[in-house]
C-alpha cells in the first residue's frame, strides 16, 4: 500500500499492560490528527477486532491520560486471534471500519500476531514495544520498563528500612520471566548483596559467596534480588535453602508481584512512548510495515518484526561486573 | 520515684519496626535536651539492655531522621528478656548506665515486657505505641499506621491499573494479623468490592454476594482486600475457592508483605510521633509510670499498661457499613 | 421538606479544588444509588446551576475516581450566584431538573452561598467541607488537608537534601491565608527551626531567637516554614530582613504554590470524604438542612451553617509548644 | 603518574547538589575497596581541600546512602579555590593526606577547577558529571537529571488537577539556566501546550499560536512550561503579557524552585551514578586524567575536560518537533 492511501489508522494495546501505553496511544491519536488521518481505537486487544469493539478517537479523547497507568483501550490476551477463523473475522471488521493500517502497542507475542495478520491479509502493521520486561530486540528500552524499575526500587527502599532495623536478610522476587533486566538494574540501584537472574550460571555458589563476603565485610542486613524466571526454583526455595546453610540469619521473602505493572509512568517512559507513538504513525505514512519502532542511542529506528521477535535484548555484562564490585 | 529524681532517661525501640519510630525517638531526645535530662539510646530492643549496647544521645544525634523509616536504634524481639535472668542483666546495665526511667517505643508485647520489668525492679517505664497494626487500646492511632495505610493504597492504585485494563479480579492481602484496621480503611480508600477482616463473620457468603452485586452493577474489574489474619485461610485459598465458584473470572493474588512496614512516615505519623515522644518525657517527669502515652480526640492521654495490653481497639462498625454502601 | 419527599439530590463541587473532592462525590453518588435516589451532578460550581450544566450521575459514572485529585465536575468561583438574579436562574434550573436537595462540597464561601439560597428558595442544602486549609469549624479535618500536608512535607524533604548539603537556610512558604494549620503541622513534621503563622505574635523576634538557638546548638542548615497569610509581609521580605540581620547565612526562598492543591488524595482523605459523602445523603434523608457534615472525635456530626461559617477552627496551642521543644 | 602508583584516591562533591551524588560516591568508595585502594572523602567541596576537612571512607561508610538525595560529603561553591593561594593550600593538604588522585563529582565549573589544579600541581583528576541540568558534553545524561525530570512531572501532574478542575492556564517555571533539557522533556511528559526554552527563537509568537490552537481544539486548560533561562524575561512577565493579550484566561504562575534539586534518586540515576563511580576509579587506575567519565549509547566513555567544558550538549530537535505535534 502506498503511503498516500492510508486514511485511517487503527490502534490497539495488546498483551500485558505497561505504564506508558496510554502515553503511546495519545501520541498515535494526536499524530493522526496532526497529519489529518482518522484514528480508530480497538478495545480489549485483538479481541476487539474480532468482536468489532472499535471506537473513533479524536485528540480530545486522549486528554489527561499521558500520566495514567494501564490502558484506556484495555487489553487482553486473545486465543481466537491465533486461529485462522478469528483473524478472518478481524479482517472483516477492519474492512467494515475502513482501517487501512494497524499500530500494535504490546510485546513480542502481539507482534507475532500482527505479523501473521499482515502476511495473510495485507494490512500494514507497525509495532510499538510496550512491556515492562525490556526483553524486545530493536529498542534500548521498552515502554513501561523504566517505571517498573522505579516501582521496584521504591518497594525495596521500604523493605530495606525493616531489613536494616532488624538485621535481616530479604529475598525479593521481581518480574522478568525470561530476562533479568529488571532484577539486575533494580538490584544495582537498591544496593543488593546479590542478584539472581536467568542469564547467570552457578548462582547458588555465588549467592553463598556473596553472603559470606557480606558477613566478613560487616554487613548486618542483606537484600537479595531474584528474577521470577530464575532457574533454581522459586524465591521461597532459595530462601529455605539459604536458611538451611546459614541458620543464624533471619530471612524473609517478599514477592513484589503485580504492583510492578501499574502506576503513573515516569518521565522517561512518557517521552519514549510519545516519540514512538508519533514515529509509528509517520512510519506507516512512509510506507513501512511489519516493523517495530524503537529508540536506539536516542534515534528512532525501525526493526523488522522477524528480527524483533526472534532476537533478544542481551544483558549488559558490564552491569553484572559492576553489581559485584558494589556489593562489597 | 519522684519526678525530681529523674536525671537520665533510657529509650528503646522494640518489636516490629514502624515508620515514625525515628520521629518519636527524635522527640524523646530533643525533649530530654529541652528539660536538661540526659538521654541514652538502647540499641536492638531489649537485647541492648542485656548486652549493654547503649549510647548517649544528644539533640544532634537525631538530626535529619524525622523523615526516615525504620529505627536508627534498630530493634529486635528478645527471648532472653522474657527470662528472669535476662531482666536481671538488663537491670544491672540500667544501673551501670545510671538510667532512671525507660521509654519504650513499640507494641503491646514490648509493653508487657516493660511492665514486668518495672514491677520487678522498680524502674519507671512509659510506653509509646509504635506499630502499623493500630491494635493498641488507649490511642486513636498508633505510630506507623497512617503510613502503612498510604503504602497499601498506593500499591492497590497500581494494581488497579492492571485490574481495570484486563477486567481482572485481584485478591490483595494486607497486614493485620489480629485486627482488620489496615484492611478496612485501605479497602474503603481503594474502592474495594469487598473487604475480609477477622472481625466479620459469614464472610465467604458476603464475598460471593459482593461479587454478584458487582457483576449486576456492571463492574468489570474487582479489588478484594483481605487481612492476613482472616480466618477463612490464606488469600490463595480464597482466590481458588472463588475461581471454582466463578470460573469465568480472571483472578490474581498479590500479597503486599513487608513493604507495609517501611517507608518515609506520613505527616500525620510524624506529628503523632513528635507529640507522643514529648509527652513520654513529660509524663515521666510528672511521676507517671507503667502507662502508655496516646492521643485520643486530639488530646494526649495516658493509659495504664494493664489496660492498654488487655483491651483492644475495636473496629468502627460505621466503616463496615460505609464500605458496603460504596461498593455498589 | 419531609425526608420521604427527596427523590433527586444535586451535588456540586465549589470554590478551590481539593484532593478528595472526587472521593466525596463518588460517595454521594453511590449512597444515592444505595438508597434508590437519583443523583445529578452540577458542573463548574454554582455556575452550572445558572447555565443548566447538569448531568445525571449513576454509580458507574464515578468508577475509578476515588484516587484522583481535582474534581471531575470541575469547579469555579461564581460571581453571578452572589446576585439575586443569578440565584433565581439557579432555582429555575433546579426545578427544571427536579432536584429536591443540594449537597455542596466546598469551603465556607460556598456554604454561605448555599445557606442564602436555601433561605430564599427553600431548597434543602447540606455542606461537605472540602478545602486544603482546614479552617472550617465543625470538623476535625477538612477534605484535602491531610493530602496537602503530605505534599508539603515531601517537598520540604527534597529541599532539606539541598539545605543540608549546602549548609543553607530555606524560607518555605506554604498555603494558609487565614490559618496556620498547614504551616504548623508541616513545620513540625519537617523539623522546621521556626514556623511563622498568622495566629502567633512577635514572630520576628522569635524567628531571630530560633536562628540564634539553632546556631548555638550547632545546626548548620535551617528550614523556616511560613504561612502565606503571615502578617509580617511576604516570605521574600522575611528572607531579606533575616539576611540583613545574619549576613553570613546562605538564604534561599521557595514558594510551594499550587502543587499543594492537587495530587492523589491520601488514605485519610479518601476515608474522610467517603464517610462525609454518605453522611450528607443520609443527613438530607433524615430531614437535615443548612448544616455541614463533619467528623469530630471519629463521629459524624452536623453543624449548622451559621455556626460553621462564623466560627473558626483554632490552632492547637500544644502544637506550638511542641514545635518549639523539637527545634532544639 | 603511572597507574601502579595510585594508592589513595580523594573524592569530592562540588557545585550544586544533585540526586545520585551519594550513589556515585558510594560507587567510588566501594570500587576503591574492591581494588584495595584507600579512599578519602573531602568535605564541603573544594573548601574541604583548603581547610583540610578530609575523612577516611571505607565501604561501610557509604552503607544505605544509595537512595538518599543530596551528598553526605556536603558541597559548596568555593571562591578561594579560584585563587592561586587557595589551590596551593589545597595541594599541601593533598600531600599531607597522601592523596594521589582526585575524583570530582560535579558540573563543568567544578571540572574547570579540577583541570587547572591538575595543570598546576600534577595531581591526576577525573570528573563525574553530577548536575540536574544535563548541560555537560560527553555523556547522554548527567547524574540527577532523570530524578529532576520526574520531580518536575509529578509536580505538574498535581498542578494539572487544579488546572483541569478550574479551566485554568498555568505557567510553570522549571530549572535550566542555560539549557532547555528539563523544560523540553518535562513539557512533553506533562502534555504541555507550549514549552519555552532558551534554544528556541520567536517564542512569544509561537506561544500565542499554541494558545489559539489549543482554543480551537477545544482545550479548556493549559500547561505552559518555561525554562528559567528563557530569554523573554521571567515567567511572571510572560504570564502578564499573555493575560493582556488573552484577558479571558484565568492564568496562574508556579515556580518549582529548589524541590528540583533534591529527592531520592531514580533507578536510572542510581545505576548511572554507580557505573560512573566505578568507571572513575578504573579510569584513574588505567592512567587517565583530566577527563570526565560519561555514558554514551550505553557505553562508558571518557571525554577530555577541555572538550567537556567547552562543548555543549544540544537539544534534540526531534523532541521540539514532537512536542508541537502532541500539543494538538
Amino acid at each position: 500500500m502506498a503511503k498516500s492511501d492510508i486514511k485511517t489508522i487503527g490502534v490497539v494495546t495488546s498483551g500485558g499492560d505497561a505504564p506508558g501505553m496510554n502515553a503511546a496511544l495519545r501520541a498515535v491519536v494526536r499524530a493522526c490528527s496532526y497529519y489529518k488521518l482518522r484514528c480508530k481505537g480497538i478495545r480489549l486487544g485483538y479481541e476487539g477486532l474480532i468482536t468489532n469493539n472499535i471506537v473513533e478517537l479524536g485528540p480530545r479523547s486522549v486528554s489527561n491520560i499521558i500520566n495514567r497507568g494501564g490502558t484506556i483501550l484495555k487489553t487482553a490476551r486473545c486465543a481466537e486471534f491465533r486461529t485462522e477463523e478469528g483473524r478472518k473475522k478481524a479482517y472483516e471488521n477492519i474492512k467494515k471500519n475502513e482501517i487501512d493500517a494497524l499500530i500494535v502497542i504490546g510485546g513480542d507475542g502481539s507482534f507475532t500476531g500482527a505479523h501473521n495478520f499482515e502476511k495473510e491479509f495485507g494490512i500494514p502493521t507497525l509495532g510499538v514495544p510496550g512491556t515492562i520486561d525490556n526483553d524486545i530486540f530493536g529498542t534500548d528500552n521498552t515502554i513501561g520498563y523504566d517505571t517498573a524499575l522505579n516501582t521496584v526500587i521504591n518497594a525495596i527502599d521500604k523493605i530495606r528500612d525493616t531489613a536494616t532495623s532488624h538485621n535481616r536478610m530479604f529475598f525479593i522476587e521481581v518480574m522478568g520471566r525470561d530476562a533479568g533486566f529488571i532484577a539486575l538494574n533494580s538490584g544495582i540501584a537498591s544496593g543488593a548483596q546479590d542478584i539472581l537472574i536467568p542469564e547467570k550460571k552457578d548462582e547458588i555458589e555465588e549467592l553463598f559467596e556473596a553472603i559470606q563476603r557480606g558477613e566478613k565485610a560487616g554487613k548486618l542486613s542483606n537484600i537479595i534480588v531474584v528474577a521470577e524466571g530464575e532457574e533454581l526454583g522459586g524465591v521461597y526455595d532459595l530462601a529455605k535453602f539459604t536458611k538451611m546453610k546459614y541458620p543464624k540469619y533471619d530471612i524473609r521473602v517478599t514477592v513484589l508481584g503485580h504492583i510492578q505493572r501499574g502506576g503513573e509512568p515516569t518521565c522517561a517512559d512518557r517521552v519514549l512512548a510519545s516519540r514512538l507513538g508519533v514515529a509509528a504513525v509517520e512510519g506507516l505514512m512512509e510506507g513501512r510495515s511489519s516493523v517495530m519502532a524503537g529508540i536506539r542511542s536516542n534515534n528512532v529506528v525501525f526493526t523488522p518484526f522477524d528480527e524483533a521477535i526472534v532476537k533478544q535484548n542481551v544483558i549488559n555484562n558490564e552491569l553484572i561486573r559492576i553489581a559485584d564490585i558494589l556489593a562489597r
